[in-house]
């Protein structure tokens, strides 16, 4: 069970609209569309990624973070995991 | 014909692997995997779409904006464009 | 008392390495240096606030969040909070 | 003479306003402020960086490369050391 489990539906339905995206932007490049709009769309697919990592780590700090139990050492690895993951998401 | 008409192949085939990249989070989030790992894979496509963006940037900067005339309003319309563009990706 | 207290001098130090780096740029500026240098420059900045900022936060999770006792409403407000301000630096 | 050398002025202001915010954030730090408040305000100072390096860009865009003469090898050799730098951006 993870802190996400009870919205699978919602992050699937995300997942598969970027899928979608993703596709969108081949036809444009095999459209061979104007460089710009490509860019444009591609932002855009960023900017749902964002989102959806921001909403799985909200359920992950509010559900596996917070479920660490009282032993600090498993507190501290959860939260220094957590900020990891912040900072790959914070570079990408 | 654009700046990356002639890597259109190229494009296609990273954009491919990002469409199966997402379609593969779609499956940890089906299989319930643990939300750091799931995350890790959203950053990793997030740096796979970078890298396509600024591909596409640098053929479009070489091709479209260098090509934009010597008409330094149409050279100054295209590089706020770009610009713009760049901000967007810089904020996704 | 804050997560980030008994660490105040290094973060002290850290921004005051900023506070240099950034009159460093106003040096370049004023001296006319190449673009893409003062971008470098700009760039470095940049990443060492990021490493601030992430410092802050994991100490903030780590001391603020997990002491947000057991009231669920709290925790969740505490989680919902943290969140918001780790989507202001993945977006800025 | 570079493509920012007659806005010397309006970039030298706003560095120094930056640095006003950092040494602001200092301040934060000393007082023992609030974790979260503490983090906007990094995000703010991000956010002017972002604004100051597009308007770096921008102007080395027009300036810089645009003036790269008709070698196409300079014109390539500049393009590519400026997608460079917006890609230390997107990155930072």
């Amino acid at each position: 069970m993870r802190g996400y489990s009870q919205d699978t539906d919602k992050y699937l339905n995300r997942l598969r609209r970027i899928e979608g995206q993703v596709r969108g932007v081949q036809r444009m490049v095999s459209e061979d569309k104007y460089c710009i709009d490509v860019l444009t769309q591609i932002s855009a697919i960023q900017s749902a990624l964002d989102s959806v990592a921001l909403g799985l780590l909200e359920d992950h700090l509010g559900h596996c973070v917070m479920a660490a139990g009282n032993d600090p050492e498993v507190q501290k690895e959860k939260i220094h995991e957590a900020t990891a993951a912040i900072a790959r998401l914070v570079k990408s």
